[in-house]
């Protein structure tokens, strides 16, 4: 696909300065971006690049001032990244391979009905009385357990694996390995120190809008479900445990863990490698830090970092005393020292 | 399935309290049950949830004394988890799906003897030499390399990639997308700042009733084996390296992190997220809180938190000292400027 | 497969003492080698297990002199770890099952041209337009997605998925699980709460001789790629966000994460379950200690531990000074006294 600097600017209701007849196939960053390559600048950090930018063309500001000759081809809009998400949205409708069909070999129990416009990769798996929502796309090698159901428009990567039972909401994403609805760990000690494994007979529920990352594992819960609700986005390789329930629009990056029973709130934004004990509440809007530990129970509306985890604004300061405690233990004994003299 | 609480109580030697015809085909939570859900009440923590719960019927001690007039039909029983637990297998037992014979497509090598009573899943792929135990379930898109074997009972759930050579005891679980003998990390440097790689020509065996859970990988030796002991249980996305050894009735929670070579004892219990460094040893009936990191080895009996991991009490103390540590600062300061004016 | 010392020893330069007939068929470790193993003694800590050692032959250095009466064999070279690391190789070579050929059932577009030497297995899938270098083995259930570009003697292992556009070098080896090109985790948030999907327009590109892990994912960029350099090995259960860069020859431990558009320099160390912030950059032979959290950018030649991550020696000072905390505590409340007192 090409398109001028020209059909771009009436696309998105901008203006060209520069060459309007630049060929524009792909998208970049202005640092890296070449002859062919339509680029943005919105950050003021990466302004320098503009004046040395071999890009065919730079979604820019109405309102930005060059401070140095520009030779690149702008377009001038309102919102150069709002702009440029725009474009990226029409050419990913475009461009992203929709499958559509039944491709064989692939395994689709008698008792499932395919809707005409849905996928079913060669190497699927669909168990029986699995239920399929309009235009659902099962990619190859992925596992639909007995019983699933699967809301309309929904997304199953390849190789990802839903155990017998889930249900999956509309226009979810789920990326390839991600494994919905493995038992959850539930074990008792016996008096000799084995364990005896604690049937795991509930569910996982996904909410419409959920987008879960690669690998990911949503354990399905002893009694009941473990729910995820509507919007939240999760990122890939991470970890909810049995009855764990996430609010709506919470996102989570990658590598999170949270442990059995715990509730967490709407609109959170959990960091990387954040650990969240089990059968505790973390309210609505909570944001955390990376690779911060959080052991008990928080309100809505905090900001956490450490572990185990605090504000983060005391953590910060923590972290600048702990840099000047070799400081503090020469002040202590010069103090013993003074003290002892007199 | 539909029981009514009368039929309940006689499988478990309990008393009803309440409509002894009362139907209840699910378990669920105290919280949240509904009028066809059993539940019970153990933890008294939860016993305000008795006096509006909506459920069928609700498993209580027989010696619990109500404080408020309950509505919901009881359950009398000496202990009431137990009496679910026993509830819950029975109901697994009926329930969970029992597949048997060999779907089609699916890959089994001409060398290979399937038991009558085994499972192989379609797509699931069974190489040269492999041996298959009595019972041996092989869900869809597994894979099973050439010489492994399986013992009686194991459970092998879908999309799991067991490489050659490994072996597996009786009665194990393994949840979808675990990977079991994938090659070590093993690399040696070159003077040349490039990596020469280290053939892995060792194994994995894994004995008795070990779980292990969805994406967790187990890698092979680099010679001889990484041994996981009898009755051990795994959480969802744990790594552990080559030539690891962990000893028996040890469980893990997910995202735990065991390095090269390491050697942990029987009946740990390892939180979250812990990582454990290559080359130590870890004794019996060490526990060790969730992101704790563990540099060096542990004598047994050991109960361990932090990074570097300390002993527990030590930690939660250093935690409380370093809350302190502005006033700490402020209070030095104070004794400078006294000692200054005098 | 059987060889006796005298034959190993005149592969490898080595000279016997002891039995030249002693017949060896495995390697082992020292503590656990049996009569039929060959196994090395290179570090002197593990120079006590030499005199009762039950192995078939030692591969011990010229020079080095015992303290007790040795009954085991031994076969004298230069340097007994790179001897064995040699005959390791050439054990490799002679026994890793080299599968050649088109398994059935398997899917191939027919838009597709497979080598006369590669290896598809069973209930893999290879998308249209893909391009497949001389000797690549794709192995059974792994997943290649359309346009993807797979270079000369690359492996990819069971159960890989690979997704559109990718670019992988020749004589990678890409682990069992292993997830590469899902989108990356790029969503905008909107005035209502809820987030908006920024489609993630582009590839990952693996130059040559990188090994990839079990279960480690590496996210596609939106716009550009996201580059692992030649030589580079990850290790299991990774996250690489989108846009991330890695050098050449730099290692990563199991369970890092490194956040999006973070460049990591060429020969660096990364420890096990570090975090990597996103848009920095960690210049080249950085070492990084296990659990370290990287919240900012990074010269090269540094070696960092803690979290946030300092200089590894400061830290190492810094956990001294914790340890001495609640002894400051109690030298500071008596100095207190002893003023108060005067």
């Amino acid at each position: 696909m090409e398109f001028s600097a020209k059909q771009i600017a009436d696309i998105i209701g901008g203006r060209v300065e520069g060459n309007p007849d630049a060929p524009l196939q792909t998208f970049d960053k202005i640092e890296s971006a070449g002859p062919k390559a339509l680029t943005f600048l919105s950050n003021p950090k990466y302004a320098s690049f503009l004046y040395t930018s071999k890009a065919g063309a730079v979604l820019i500001a109405e309102d930005f001032v060059p401070t140095q000759p520009v030779e690149v081809t702008l377009i001038r809009v309102a919102d150069p990244y709002a702009a440029l998400a725009q474009l990226m949205r029409m050419v990913d409708e475009l461009t992203r391979p929709r499958p559509c069909g039944v491709e064989q070999p692939s395994f689709v129990d008698e008792s499932v009905t395919v809707p005409s416009d849905a996928y079913i990769g060669a190497f699927a798996y669909v168990g029986k009385g699995v239920k399929l929502g309009a235009g659902v796309q099962i990619h190859p090698q992925a596992y639909v357990g007995a019983g699933v159901t699967i809301g309309d428009g929904t997304v199953i990567y390849p190789g990802v694996k839903i155990y017998h039972g889930c249900k999956i909401g509309n226009r979810c994403v789920i990326h390839a390995g991600a494994v919905i609805g493995a038992d959850g760990f539930g074990f008792a000690p016996m008096a000799d120190g084995t364990y005896s494994k604690i049937p795991q007979l509930g569910y996982v529920e996904i909410d419409d809008d959920v987008e879960i990352g690669a690998n990911t594992t949503i354990d399905r819960a002893t009694m009941g479900r473990t729910h995820i609700s509507r919007g939240t986005k999760l990122d890939n390789l991470i970890q909810i445990a049995h009855n764990v329930e996430v609010g709506a629009n919470t996102v989570m990056a990658s590598q999170v863990g949270v442990a059995g029973s715990a509730k967490i709130g709407s609109n959170c934004m959990i960091g990387g490698q954040v650990g969240i004990a089990g059968h505790i509440t973390v309210g609505d809007k909570v944001n955390v830090g990376a690779q911060t530990g959080i052991p008990s129970s928080v309100p809505s509306d905090k900001t956490l970092m450490g572990y185990p985890a605090i504000d983060s604004s005391k953590w910060l300061r923590q972290c600048v005393y702990l840099n000047r405690l070799p400081d503090l233990f020469q002040r202590v004994s010069q103090i013993e020292k003074n003290i002892n003299n007199k």
